[in-house]
Formats: structure tokens, sequence, C-alpha cells
């Protein structure tokens, strides 16, 4: 059980990307942007979600804690947004995409490694046989984390994951990794923004490997984004300062790590939180004990079609403890089906077609 | 030698508190203030500060890297300002305000503790005998941290910092230790915000322990905090979800540890970095290697009268490598007697008396 636990955790400390379709977004953080100045009604701040009750439990929410002279009011200040990333702003399937990244980057680094042609779990990553892969288990998984993800500065590291997301493409899409964000969740994003909420991700995906690309993809800037990570080390070298990438894990950032990584990095409790799985069920629990009116949404992947359909026997992105306790308590529970009109940006313009 | 290097970082690992004086200051980050759309000849931003090279120094190079046009021009999202807190934004004499504060927290607890009184090193808080309390060495005061630090939630001890803040006086100056910060790094702090820089404390002391009051004496606000930390858990009992404080380190940010606490929290090298000690160096040589131009700013303790003076021998707060290699690397060095008309915000009103 730990060891299989532990896996999970692992493949976590991999995943995540960008999406270029909307690039430049600016985060406006206590700023009241010129959007937030119109009538809220005149025009729809979430136009890719179908009308119906998860939508108006989002604007109702915002509405209400918002209002000036509300008795729900919540000061700017402590209008905090956390946002789990695979899953809930990007998909995650068939494989947390941090795998795909490592993956591609084993294989670049092959030529250097003879070797590891004939040693596990190289080989199996190698010849593509994802069975063996998993067959690795916790450490062959783990080696192929630190292989990919250290041995590097950290300046290096993000120079090669800004290269992958401009190259690489998903399987099924056949598109860039970074495509694959949720419209609807980016329209929400921008909403919380407009009405001074300060958006944050937290995520089990790797801290440094989010950076590069979140700020175009949702947004949301470098510091406000809180993930796994490795250690570190500053070194000087010839006069040079450099942050070398160890291969040794420093902090996971999922289940009960999700809350310990809010209160470490943002310091503060959210008072909305989103995310798509038990691993997300910690944070919410958390957002759920703030003092002031909260909002937990859980997306539940229930289009098979357009996206992916899974949830309590799936092994990315398990939805079991998370669905229950969510129904129990009255979170808002999103049906990607019924709720989405979209679910990708580039099939904006299919649908306008 | 590792045990004088470790005990100087637990007293580290201890540190920091507010001001009152300045209330209510709201970070601009990313907005252009109306201060700064006024020209800046005609209003003086630093009217603490003796006009002299030092002064000069710090207004030319914001000038240069925010003018539209400059060769040298920063873009906002990479103004990142990081400064060090003891002894660079508040004095750190007799000895670090974080252990007055852990001294005081464990005389709170003793009734609860009768054993205390023939336990070392509790018998030394108790009996004001500071020789024996660091003749407690690394293992005491380690000890001494967990007691007064640990065993809470992180609200409880939030509570703990904020009643603390509002009540201890400092045994010099007989007035709360949160109006012994620095007159003119609240001007410069200020001055960098109106500027578009975002500013952050870095700081040995205790993350915790600094984000309750930073916000009222600093305009900094709790996510834009870095220091030391210890490992907390977080736990749902009886439905209700908490963050527990637990005897045991985390991570110690201070010397090598700043850049990588940097790296890890803010994700960007900073442009301008300020400290006053050997245990910034490290931060200010990462700051050195931005590729925009960068600004390194040390505090030198040179005013025994008004404030303290050390440096070299000092085993608080020691500036000698720091002080040797900003020499020669052409850093500003703050000549505080000379440099600074007042030390404390509360000695504006005796110099207009």
């Amino acid at each position: 059980m730990k060891t299989r636990k532990t896996l999970q955790l692992i493949i976590l400390a991999f995943v995540l990307t960008i999406v270029s379709s909307c690039s430049s977004k600016v985060e406006k953080e206590n700023t009241v942007s010129t959007e937030a100045e119109t009538p809220k009604e005149v025009k729809d701040p979430l136009p890719s979600w179908q009308e119906g009750p998860t939508k108006e439990a989002i604007k109702s929410y915002v509405t209400n804690v918002t209002a000036k002279g509300s008795s729900n009011f919540i000061p700017v200040a402590d209008r905090i947004g956390t946002f789990d990333n695979d899953g809930t702003l990007w998909s995650e399937q068939p494989a947390y995409f941090q795998l795909f990244f490592a993956i591609s980057r084993i294989k670049a680094l092959a030529p250097e490694h003879p070797e590891w042609k004939n040693k596990q779990p190289y080989k199996a990553v190698l010849e593509n046989d994802m069975k063996a892969l998993m067959a690795s288990g916790e450490k062959g998984l783990l080696e192929l984390v630190m292989a990919s993800h250290a041995g590097m500065t950290a300046k290096e590291f993000e120079g090669i994951v800004k290269d992958w997301i401009s190259k690489d493409i998903h399987p099924r899409f056949k598109k860039p990794f970074n495509t694959l964000i949720y419209q609807p969740m980016l329209e929400l994003l921008d909403y919380l923004r407009a009405n001074n909420f300060k958006t944050y991700i937290v995520s089990g995906g790797g801290v440094e490997f989010m950076r590069p690309w979140v700020q175009e993809a949702y947004g949301i800037p470098k510091d406000q984004v809180v993930g796994s990570s490795i250690k570190t080390e500053f070194v000087m070298e010839d006069g040079k300062a450099k942050i070398i990438r160890l291969p040794e894990l420093d902090f996971i950032d999922d289940k009960a790590g999700k809350p310990v990584g809010i209160n470490k990095f943002i310091g503060k409790k959210p008072v909305f939180s989103a995310g798509n799985s038990d691993g997300d069920l910690q944070m919410m629990q958390y957002g759920d004990s703030n003092k002031y009116p909260s909002f937990q949404l859980y997306v539940h992947h229930t289009d098979g079609e357009r996206e992916w359909a899974y949830d309590r026997d799936s092994h990315i992105g398990q939805f079991d403890k998370g669905l229950d306790y969510a129904t129990e308590n009255g979170w808002t529970i999103i049906d990607m089906k019924k709720d989405w009109k979209v679910i990708y940006p580039f099939q904006l313009n299919e649908t306008k077609n």
C-alpha cells in the first residue's frame, strides 16, 4: 500500500505544461480592472459555461462576497483562490503531462547514456514500453524523475521545459500540451481576478516544471505557483552564481501536503479552491474551514467524447473520497459534459465555424 | 566550527516583529501609483536619507532601470526586490528579536512546566541567565525553539506572535520591537514600490513569526515573505481542518539558503537586494548575477549612539566576508551614521520638535 501511494505521489511529482492561445495575460492582482468597472450583467463573464446551477453557484458566490455592504463581504487581501493544475486547469490523460516531459527528456539524453539501452527503467522508456515502465515501480520512476529533472542548473531546466512545451505534442489531440487547458477555467480565473481575487496554482506537479509557462497559459505569475519540488543548492563557480538541481525530493505538494504548501508559501487560507481528485480534498477542506464564506469547486471528468471520463477507479486523478465528501458537504461539482460548452480554447473557433 | 555555525543558524532561525507607526500600508504591486505619476523631482522620495553618494546611487539606479527607452530598462514583472529583515529593516541587538519572543514564550509557558525550573536551557531563560543559555549550545537553543514555536496550530501561533508584538518592549529603547524599524528603509521600500518593484522579505527569521506583522510594518504582504520554517502537518480533527506546527526544522533561510529560498518561493532572481551581514552575501551574489543591471545594498551598522556599531567580530549580524566582497565589487554600503538622518520612525517627531 505504501508503495502504491508513494508511487502515485511520485507520478504526481511528475506532471504539467502551457497554452499559447491566450498569450500575454497579466495577473491583475489588487487592481480593479476596467472589466470589473462595467456592470457585470452586461457581459457574461463565463461565456463557455452552460447556464445552470453550477454557473449560477459560482456567480452568486462571487457577487455575494464582493458586494459592498454584503454581510459576507471578503476584504480584497483575503480573496485567495487556489487551483490544482492537472485535471483542473489542463488535461491529465492518458498520463500526467509531466511524465511525457520526463520521457522526452530521457530520450533526448539517451545518446549520452548508451548503458540505458539495457537498464530499466530507461530501457522501458526508450522502447515505449509503458507496462515495463510502471513495473519498475516507485524506485524506477523516482530514478527517472531524477535523471530527467536534476543535475542541471535551475536556469538550464527552465530552458529545457520551454523547449519541450514548444515542440512536443499530445498523442491523442496532436497538439502542444499547453493547448489542452480548459477554456471555462480560464474564464473563471479571469472572472475571479476581475473581482480582485488573487489566483494561485497549488499542484502536485513540479513547481519548476510549471513556472516557465503558467503566466502565458493562465495569467498566473511565477511566485503564485505552489508545487512539488526537488532540493536545490546554491554555488558560486568561477565567480558565477548558480542554483543546482539535486536528485533528492524536497516537498510533495499533494493530499495533506497541499494545505501545508499553502500555509508555507501563501500564509493565508483560500476562500476559493478548485480541484478534481482525491489529492485536492485536503486543500478544499482547509479552504472550507475559512472564517469567510468559502467556495469549493470540483471538476468531474464526465466527458469521454470531448475529453475523458474517469473518477472512482482511475489511477490518474482518482476521484472517490473527494466525490463523496463533496456531495455530503454540498460543494459544487462541475459536470464537464453538461456544464462546459467547450473544453479547450482551440475549440472556440471550431464552435463558431 | 560546525556547532558554532549551526548555533548561529538556529539563533537566526529565531528572530523578528512589527511596527504600528506606519499603519495600513498596502503593497502597490504592478500598479502605477499616483505618486509615480507625478514628476519624481518634485518630492524627495527618500527624505530621511542624507544627500550624498549612497542616496544618489539608489536614485540613479532606479531612474536608470525604469526610464522608458533606457537601454537598462527592466520590465515591471522582473523588478524583484529582496530584503533581509534583521539588521536590515529593523534592529537586531542586543539579540535577534525573535529570541526575545522565544524567551517571553518560555516564561509564559513555565507555570505548566514546573520541571523547567531545574532543567536547562529553560532554567537559564527563567533566571535571565544569558551566559548559561548560550552555554546550552546548539541542542539547548534548538530545544528552546521547538518548545516555544511548535506544538500549536498555525492559527494559534499567529495569535501568540500578535499578542507578543503588542505587549513586549525592547530592553534599551523601552518601546515595542515593531517600532525599531528603520525609517530610511521604509522610504526605500515605498520608493521601489512606487517604481513598480515588487518587494519581498528574505530572512533567516521564522516565516510564521514575521507574517503576522510585516504587512503593517513594511507594507509587505504575507505571501511575499521568505523565511526559515519548521515542519507542519495538516490534520482534520472532529471535522476541523488544522495546520499543526511540528518540532522539526524544515528550512533555514540563511547564507546559501537565501538564494535557494528565493528560487523556491519567488522563482525569479532579484534585481535589488539588501542585507547587512555575511548571511546575506549569497543572496546578493545571486542578485548580482542577474541578466539585468542589479543593485546590491549593504547596511553597515556604524552608529553606536543612535543604534549599534558592529561588523567583523559581532556574533549577531557578523559583517566580515560580506564587507570585503561588497567593497571589492563596488556594491553600495550604507554608513548608517553618515547616511541616515533618523533611524526609527518615532524619531521623526523628535527631529521636528
